[in-house]
């Protein structure tokens, strides 16, 4: 870089001023307004991504950037909420370039636009270490409709959208080295996995099918199994699921065709950004159409039953697979 | 330590779940709500801290806490906003203990408390490198009236509350190697200026007077001088202020009467978190009377006058002293 570094002040006018929605101001004042709509709630979640924890240092910033707000895009969906607005803050890396910054802000760019966020605000500080994005998103729901993660009841059918496994598969080949399933599975299957670790897609478009017709949801983030007993943890709730029913991608039946220890990998990796529904059975059948109206696949993978012990994981020959609860943390 | 680190989870529901404000059920779900007052609008503010940059690592974590808390608080107030919840990002330093985190959510909860300000949510990780706290801050106002920063007109009279300089001279103080003027000026006030630069007291009494009587408001942060700078940006606006009339603490003063080019630190130096604030002339007298009886103490400082130079600091002797702009920043 040539030239004196720019100040903050100059940082946030070059690169995130031309991104502010309105009530930003071009993040000229100390503060955004936002006005809610009348007889909603608000919904707010925060949730920070680091190098070196839940991004690789050298991951595209661009990438890294919708990761960080599709990461919390997906909690407003899981609860229901339109989004109405972000706060980013940006702790940069001490060997931060503007090459760097340049496209984190072109990904941040595209995510506030396919997600349909405004940027409110933010902040701009050296972390003196690795690089994080700490974001708060909120979101709005008619008053009282916000989906709740603990409501499920026995006998509710427990949904997933899009497919489970891909993102943990694909932090796997990140990381390297190949695993033998990798090489099995040939080139494009693995850049769609790792395409799905470094590209969450918070499902905003299922936010009011789930209002209207889910008793209870979360999204899957932190691994399938883990994040299923933590939904249904208290209440003398545990859950049938029948593996089969689990919806995987090509690239993931491959990897498993491959090798079937992988199977643990995908029902307990992280990064998923899906979403898990517990749906009255009596509203099942709307729930799958207004689903596939959105445009977003939903599938039933099985059931809430009584009992303490963790969920169980049917597979076709007839065995019942258990994790034990948090068996994946970021943390 | 003894046994295994919790999760992320544990901690959470250890030390911040009892914290949590209503709407935020716990912590236990994924998002909190937040109803908003009918007929106003949210100001949002997001701002963080890093260890090394904005506190030192050895900090007490009760101040570092209280702090980040009232870092953000203090634009709230300066927007003229009432405190409606903040989320918190904390990203614990590699060799955080139990007993930081203990200190930690302690101090935290004295902050919300002193401050009327309910926990809403938050994520806990690991930061890779030093600790560092992003904190999300919302407030409400009547619809459309957050006070601007950049609305000053010329012919204004220049406010300020509190005191100025008291914590950057703190921080010198925290810093070392003790200064002549440190020495000069004895424990007591030394002490006092440490405790200026920990705790900052965000001037949130004075919101509604700043609604009701200001023409434009922000909080120092970064520097009297920077700020006041920044504020008068554009427009062709500047402002002359009777250094006589800053307000000075007695710890401050005295450092001035034992090394007179404290002056500087004390003009340039960050950390208030006062408020400084445009009023029109004929408003004057019932921003004052109302800040009295709201008990924060206001003084008038100067006047906001015609030129693109940079604000000028009238001394006794007559001579008029200009600090280029940005002089001071965390960044």
């Amino acid at each position: 870089m040539s030239g004196p570094r720019p100040t903050e002040d100059g940082l946030i006018a070059r690169y995130f001023g031309p991104l502010a929605g309105p009530g930003a101001d071009g993040l000229s004042d100390d503060a955004a307004t936002l006005t809610p709509s009348a007889g909603h709630d608000l919904v707010l979640t925060a949730d920070a991504v680091v190098a070196g924890v839940h991004f690789f240092a050298d991951d595209p910033p661009a990438s890294i950037a919708r990761k960080a707000l599709g990461v919390n895009c997906s909690d407003l969906a899981a609860k229901g909420a339109a989004p109405r607005g972000v706060l980013l803050t940006l702790a940069l890396a001490d060997d931060w370039t503007e090459e760097w910054l340049a496209g984190f802000a072109a990904g941040l760019a595209a995510g506030l636009t396919d997600f349909g966020i405004p940027l409110l605000g933010g902040d701009t500080v050296r972390s003196g270490g690795p690089a994080s994005i700490g974001v708060t998103a909120i979101g709005e729901v008619p008053s009282g409709t916000m989906v709740r993660r603990m409501t499920a009841q026995v006998g509710d059918r427990l949904c997933v959208s899009g497919t489970i496994g891909d993102a943990a598969l694909g932090l796997t080949l990140r990381r390297g080295p190949m695993p033998p399933w990798g090489r099995a599975i040939g080139t494009p299957a693995r850049a769609a996995l790792i395409d799905r670790y470094w590209h969450p897609r918070p499902r905003l478009a299922l936010a009011p099918v789930l209002r209207a017709q889910a008793r209870a949801a979360m999204d899957v983030s932190d691994g399938f199994a883990g994040d299923l007993a933590k939904m249904l943890k208290g209440g003398h709730r545990s859950a049938e699921i029948v593996l089969a029913d689990l919806p995987l991608s090509r690239a993931a039946a491959r990897a498993v065709a491959a090798d079937p220890t992988v199977m643990t990998t995908i029902l307990t990796g992280g990064d998923d950004y899906e979403i898990l529904c517990a749906v009255a059975p009596e509203r099942l059948d709307a729930c799958l159409a207004d689903a596939e109206v959105a445009g977003i696949p939903l599938s039933v993978v099985g059931t809430v039953t009584h009992g303490a012990e963790p969920p169980g994981f049917r597979a076709a020959e007839g065995g019942l697979l258990r994790f034990p609860a948090g068996s994946f943390s970021h943390f």
